[in-house]
Parts: C-alpha cells; structure tokens; sequence
C-alpha cells in the first residue's frame, strides 16, 4: 500500500468573502498528504526553501509522511501564491505567484520509494511530472496525475509525454473542454482516452465530480455546504481522498473507482470548511465516516418506487 | 390522481449551436403536458390565441390531456418567444417577446376541474397563478409553481402571496439566491422555508438538481450527454416529470420526491435531445424506464467498500 505523492509544498496568501489569511502553509502535495494519510502513509516528493516551517514538516513526519523526497534548499525561498475569491468561489483572481525553489525543480526519488505501487502526481510542470514517473524502476499499479490549464497553454508537448503514461488524469470541467477541444464532457473523455488515461475525472467544485471510463460514467456530488469558507487546495484534497482509498484497498476497478471518488468529495468537503489545511488537521476516523454517511444519503433513492 | 397544469402554451423560435428552429410549439405548461401524461391525465388550464395549431390540441387531447380550461381567442395570437442559445447552454439571449394573449390572461377554472388533488403552476404572472388557487374550492394535496426572477424583478409582492399558499418551488440556482438574498444554497432554503413552500428544489441544468426539506437535502444528477440539443423546456419537463410521477403514485413523502426529482431528471434529459417538444412525443414507456435505470448506474456506489 505504498503511495508517492509528487507536488508543491509552499505558502499561501488567500482571500475569500469570508475573511482573509496570512501567508499560511498550503501546496498541492500539502494538501494531498494531510488528506491521504487518513487512509496510507505517504512517501512524499517536494521541494521547500529555508523558510518553510520545522514544525509542518515534523507535523507531516508524525502523519506517516515520509519526507525523504522532500528538499530543503536552505537559502533560497518556497513557492508562495497569493489570490482572491469571489463570491461564487469557481473563479479566483491569482494576485502573486512567486515559483522561488520550484522554478528549478529536479525531483529525486529515494531507493527507499521505488517500491511504490500507487503514484500521485499532484499539479506540476509536465517535465517534472514525467520526471519522476521515468525514474521508478517499476511501473506502479495505478499513476493518477493533475494538471491546470497553464500547461496546456505553455507546455502542450510535455503534457502529452505525462498523459501517454498515466491512468488517471484528474481535471476541472474547463480543463477537460480545453485539452480535449470538445464542449460536451462526454465527447471531451472519449477524446482525453485516445491521449492515454483510462480514466477522467472531471472536477466540477459545487456541482460535484465525474468519472468516465469506457462507456461508463458515475457522478459523484457536492455535499450542499452552508459555507464554503476557503476552496484553496479543494481539488488536492479531493485527489488525496481519491489515491488515498485505493492505496489503502489496493482494489483499482471501476466499482473500487467509484467508491473512491465519494471519499475525495467528502474530504473536499471538510477542507473548504476552514482556512488552509486547518479543517483537515482536526477531523478523525468518526467524522470522515459521518461525512461519507451524509454523502449515501445525499444520492440515495428507491427505484422500487418508478 | 387528478393533476392540473397552469402555464403557457405558446410558439418558440429557437436557436441553438446545432441549428435554429422555425415557428414551433412550446410553452411551459405544453412541456409540462407532454410530460406529464407518461404517468397520469392531465387538466389543462391556459390561454392560446387562433393561430394555435388545432393538431396541437387534438394530440395533447388524444395524449390524455383536458383542454377544457384552455381558452382559445380567436382573433389574437398566441404568446411568442424567441431566443438564442450560446454553447455553454445554461445562458441564452431572449431575441423576441410577444404576450399577445398572454397580456391579458384571466384563467377560469372548470367546474370539472375541481377534485383536483395536484396543482402544478408553471411559470407565469404570480397574479395569475394566485387565481388559479384562489378559484379551487378545496386545498389541493400538493401545489408545486415555479416562476423565475423577472417576476421577483417586478412583481415581488404577488409572488409573496403565491409562495405563502404553496408546497413546492422550483427554482433555478441564480433565482433562489435573487429570491433570498442567500450566497449559500443551504441558507437559501431555509429563507425560503420562511416564505411559504416546504419544499424547494433548485434546478441546475447539466449540474443536476437539489431537493431541500427541512433540514434534510437529496441530490439529483443530470445525465451527461453528447450533445445538449435545445435545452427549451428542460426545466418544464423536468416539473411535469416530477409532478407527474407524484400524482401517480400519490405519495408526498421526501422519499416518494426523491424519486420524482430523478424522474424529472430522466424526462428533462430527453427533452434537450431534439429542438422543442419533439423527443418527448417519441418516447415510450420502456425509453423511460431505461433511462431511469442509467440514473442509478450513474449515482449507484457501494458504501460497504469504504
């Protein structure tokens, strides 16, 4: 059950309708880890500057992360974005992306990770990405990987060296639409497939997510939320739920699949609640269940009813 | 399981990405109709003018529909829309608006029509739609309207009389926060609780629909298809699925409305397969039926692997 996990570790500024944070630690690979370490530990591979604080890395080690992936380039400063939220929190205004350390990153992977068996390769340059997937001795059992409309934009060729690779592409509806070039999201999976991934998993935010595989498709929903405080690091933590599971049931089938993705929205689900990682450090075994309980009532009717 | 519809009967014109449409037969209580006369008759209670095409009448007559409440001025037109649709879908442009009949509606219920036990207000004047209740002698066991946010616009004040006599709204997601001052969909429920309806249901076309009852919420998925032909009459299908589907089985628990949502989900997916009401005069029971099956595969996920 071992899970690489591959992204940023960094720090964000954020403000929501809601309120405003300091400069708080955040990163997909951040994020997936405090998800996914509820269900596997995590063999984490990143890239921090000096300034990046002990006390989260220690925090992450107790977890069950293993951050001997992870460097630490003492004199130079980690990746740090800042951006806005506006009131229906689908769209964000970037008003600083400082890369530092992570405009130069050349992952590493330790011998002690080569075992893995599930890969997760959060939102990074494709190179990097490809990277790490060329420097496992082994082909795991599952490579899942998100990506973001900027590297469609600049890095095009790369992307489709990753996406020829992997199982698994993770993506916003947007996303899907431009990497495909279809508007329909049906039609958008069956063109994503010929690129390589096996499946597509189209994340929607508020309206939930799906998941396409051969002529198959399952819709996961948004749990309806009172607030959503602050979605920074949703979609990671959606992806840390989804890797997460199947890591630790080992069991890849489209049903296990299915399953999986409820477990990502409910995780998503808690993340938004509070600013940063905050809400993901403090739920436990019993709220994570209760959550996946609203989620089967939340989808569930009787067909012996029609 | 007497069932009457109020609303429009009417001609569209229609312009989609895939095509433009002539002259053709629409308004929300045709849609409504159409649909609703898969699972129960229905009384009809509208106004067309003498350009209203007598083959019209005569199929929704045959198809077991009650035009005794429909009034048919001879010497004026019919109510016309016309509109454009942009590939997106869930936004269009309203080209042309002619009330003509409409202007002047005063509807009268049938004696005949009074053992009514369902009442369905399609979207209409809330004058109008408050007169139709006001004329029914008994409380009907279930009144469900939808409106739309021109009438919160201008007649804010009538709507809150029609809300505070009805069971049911259906709404879409920018209409229920325009009508409670709610970002949150949650928090919208419970104003519009207060308001009057027990029961609210927010439409949001290719992301699905919510039901919302007390403090418990169900979540309908829409089935993702190939192409969105004409989403014209979507929602209206989508009210006479569900609607009908109530008055058939004649059970008003939360439980019997979630089923109905997804069989107003099932019916609206079929009406945007074709321009106009054209797809739902070809479908047949086992159509129907099939596609609700698809419904489950669609949120059907195995809570014990978790």
């Amino acid at each position: 059950m071992s899970l690489i996990v591959v992204g940023s570790m960094a720090f964000d500024a954020i403000e929501t309708p809601f309120g405003k944070s300091d400069k708080i630690v955040g990163g997909a690979a951040t994020y997936i880890a405090w998800c996914a370490t509820n269900f596997t530990p995590v063999k984490q591979i990143s890239v921090v500057g000096g300034d990046f604080p002990k006390e989260e890395l220690k925090a992450l080690s107790a977890r069950g992360v293993d951050l001997d992936g992870v460097q630490i380039k003492k004199d130079e400063k980690s990746f740090f974005w800042s951006g806005k939220y506006h009131m229906d929190m689908n769209t964000r205004d970037t008003l600083v992306t400082e890369l530092n350390v992570l405009g130069t990153f050349q992952p590493v992977v330790p011998d002690s990770f080569q075992d893995c068996e599930f890969l997760m390769l959060g939102n990074l340059a494709p190179s990097v990405q490809l990277s790490v997937i060329e420097q496992l001795k082994t082909k795991p059992k599952l490579i899942a990987m998100d990506t973001m409309n900027f590297w469609m934009d600049i890095a095009m060729t790369d992307l489709e060296k990753v996406l020829a690779k992997v199982d698994v592409l993770l993506v916003n509806d947007s996303e899907a639409r431009q990497l495909s070039g279809q508007y329909s999201l049906v039609k958008a999976a069956a063109e994503i497939f010929k690129m390589g991934p096996k499946y597509l998993i189209i994340k929607k935010g508020e309206h939930g997510a799906l998941l396409f595989h051969d002529k198959k498709v399952f819709y996961a929903p948004a749990l309806p939320l009172e607030e959503v405080f602050d979605p920074t690091g949703a979609g990671d933590t959606f992806a840390g739920g989804f890797i997460g599971y199947l890591a630790k049931t080992k069991d890849i089938s489209f049903e296990s699949m299915k399953t999986a993705i409820i477990v990502g929205s409910a995780m998503a689900s808690f993340s938004v609640e509070k600013f940063g990682t905050q809400r993901l450090r403090e739920i436990n075994k019993t709220d994570i269940d209760e959550r996946i309980q609203e989620f089967v009532q939340l989808v569930n009717f009787d067909i012996s009813l029609v």
